[in-house]
């Protein structure tokens, strides 16, 4: 069980936990079986360690094993050690405060969605969390590292990075340079021919188009695969034929049903969202983000997106930041746009995601762990009682902001199972019982 | 001429160039004559602007165009983007304090060494500069950025990363860590059945090896090309069977004449030595780059290296660095090993590099441009008046560091062709003449 060498158990494993996970989103009643969590740490696994490694217990790009648990709880936190990347510079000014008052909160008790009794410090053990800081008032009350996580190394946001996107593509839009009511193909003509040729912008920042793409991550013949060996994140097989940049992965999707009357959660519109924005600002993703966000955050290090074949950044899922980085950039969205003494994104912004999307469309979906959210401008906003809305990520990277607590959470994680059902019935409730705690 | 897609027009110009450098070499009469450098700028060219670039304007690790001029003068400032790479972490620190004391060098004359009378300024336009930054008694006199070069984008160092690799090996023997009279397979016992089997660290890091490999960037055919696909830098062909990873590339080496009889520059042997140093140390490179040397130094920015298939660094050629923070390593040099209110490196290290090594060994391979040199722990020594020496990559790479007048040089470059002998006969004649200015 403790090496990638005998990665076919694990694939075994992984099957199973996938039936579990399936049987557990249809039913809702148990929490699958996964592995001790504890036993899975890279070091002790011997994963990558050794000039060279052994060639059982190396995490490679060629072979796939990027994605595959447990070589997963390496690769997440080392991604541009196997993918080629683009810088978010921080600048070159001072690093702003993150000031400190810790809390223990280990004995904290809750319950999770299934009825169980946990404590904060087993809610973070057994989600595969890699990392996870809380800040409350602004001031860090928790902070952990696991296994690879550590305070200097970025972590993949997987899809935390649509937030980004979509908080860039609102802030064109309150600074005049985007139109979200515009066609996408006023941005990007190429799409005329695709499922996106008579959509608004508007409509792919909050994902309600009609398109044929599956995002189904336990389907290995989803689209969201295919995408990713497009986008340079999988290697193609020997016979591949297929697309070999993202730009071109988007120009033959074809329209299913209608554009405004469903939410879909789909990674291509992110993508899609990510070329408007780009196009919109003259800028690449990386420099845009640096430029507009990270430089005035006082950011404490580099961030960077993991970029294709042609050197395009991935906005549906290639952001990586440390984990201080993305509690100040929480931090900035739970103060309305204002941090390190500036208004960094406009107030405008962070109101209209705030406010949130269409519930009816989004309950329409169906997601076991989110009754009552909706979806606006790729962010997943709760409408519970303290105006909670979240960033998240497959495999349990999420930003959690909670206003009338005044608490922000980031968390990055190695999660066996992708779908975050996988996780939502711990971390949710675990969410709110720190921020009842913090509220005292 | 100012596409990637007239790459076979670009070969041929390429090609000639390579003939009259090769006539060069044998003759040291005329310079080569070389494109434009000003009509070579990326931004002008359309190089990888646009979202996409045009196909025919867009830069790839998959083509090989990421080592084709005039690609290069792109890609050598945004290596990251095509290759994978290892971060050295420049720690949360402040950034050390470079002053300024700009001096107006532009019209400074000197003569070549084919007895061209020159300006600084056209030396600095002729020979195809990124960036290059002066330093005099650790002051800022001159710092110019062209075409992609700029202060915040670190640039691949080519060779000059091997002038870190013997820096690190040799610091750890000074601590103890390492013995370099010990043999190369105390440290890597894979390589019993190679042409390291009887050599000893020393040999290594003086580059005294026996070892059949040719170094002829200008000889497609030479394993200087194998070895930067084994590690990674060029696509392997649809049919190649060769190895995958550096380590993989260095095991079949043979025996070619003896060891500690001749000077022979050869790549290999960095990154052999590199391998020692990640085994005496138990720290991949960049870790032990950043623990040892970049955190206190106080670097501006992140460095990186370039990584294999595995993820092991290129000790060979694979740094990649700002050039203030390159600036920042070559003033620790100068001055002993201290920067930053810190003795970083010790004092013994440095001297033992300016010593320099064996005179009668260097003149036997015969360089043109660097007659009475030596090499030493794989820096270069000129033995001149000033007591000058230099770490040099390919392309154009080069730190310069004058002891008497209290100067250090920094340049990254994009030079259309890879042997130093192309911009030697210009930059080595104007370093000497700023020299003696600043000693004025």
């Amino acid at each position: 069980m403790n090496t990638i060498g005998k990665i076919t158990r694990w694939q075994a494993a992984l099957c199973a936990l996938i039936c579990v996970s399936f049987a557990f989103q249809a039913t809702a009643q148990t929490l699958p079986v996964l592995p001790d969590p504890a036993a899975t740490i890279p070091a002790d696994l011997g994963l990558m360690r050794g000039f060279p490694p052994p060639p059982d217990k190396t995490v490679r790009f060629d072979n796939g094993s990027l994605f595959k648990f447990p070589a997963t709880r390496w690769s997440f936190s080392h991604w541009r050690e196997l993918i080629p990347s683009a810088v978010v510079w921080r600048g070159s000014g001072p690093v702003s405060e993150l000031p400190r008052a810790a809390r223990d909160l280990d004995g904290l008790m809750f319950l999770t969605m299934t009825g169980e009794k946990m404590t904060w410090k087993d809610a973070v053990a057994k989600t595969y969390a890699d990392g996870i800081l809380v800040l409350h008032k602004g001031r860090v009350v928790y902070e952990k590292y696991i296994g690879e996580g550590a305070l200097e190394r970025p972590h993949i946001a997987m899809s935390v990075t649509k937030s980004f996107v979509g908080t860039l593509a609102a802030m064109l839009a309150a600074q005049g340079k985007l139109d979200p009511l515009a066609p996408v193909t006023k941005y990007v003509p190429e799409l005329k021919d695709s499922a996106y040729s008579d959509a608004s912008v508007r409509q792919v920042m909050d994902m309600t188009i009609g398109v044929r793409y599956s995002e189904d991550y336990l389907d290995p013949k989803a689209e969201i695969w295919a995408y990713i060996v497009a986008g340079g994140g999988l290697p193609p097989g020997p016979d591949y034929q297929g697309p070999r940049t993202l730009y071109d992965f988007l120009l033959p999707l074809k329209k299913e049903g209608e554009h405004g009357q469903q939410f879909g959660y789909k990674t291509v519109n992110a993508e899609v969202l990510a070329w408007v924005v780009k196009r919109a600002s003259g800028q690449s993703l990386a420099s845009l983000l640096s430029n507009a966000i990270w430089q005035k955050l006082g950011a404490e290090n580099d961030a960077y997106f993991a970029v294709d074949r042609v050197g395009s950044e991935s906005g549906g899922g290639g952001l990586n930041t440390t984990l201080r980085d993305l509690a100040r950039f929480g931090e900035m969205m739970r103060n309305k746009g204002r941090f390190n003494g500036k208004q960094i994104i406009p107030n405008t912004v962070v109101a209209e995601i705030e406010r949130g999307g269409d519930k009816a469309l989004f309950a329409a979906v169906g997601y076991k762990t989110l009754p009552g959210w909706s979806y606006k401008d790729m962010w997943w906003i709760s409408h519970n009682a303290h105006g909670a809305y979240m960033a998240r990520g497959i495999y349990g990277q999420s930003i959690y902001i909670d206003p009338k607590a005044e608490m922000v959470i980031v968390r990055y994680a190695s999660h066996p199972i992708a779908p975050n059902v996988a996780n939502d019935p711990i971390t949710l409730p675990a969410y709110a019982a720190v921020a009842e705690e913090l509220m005292k």
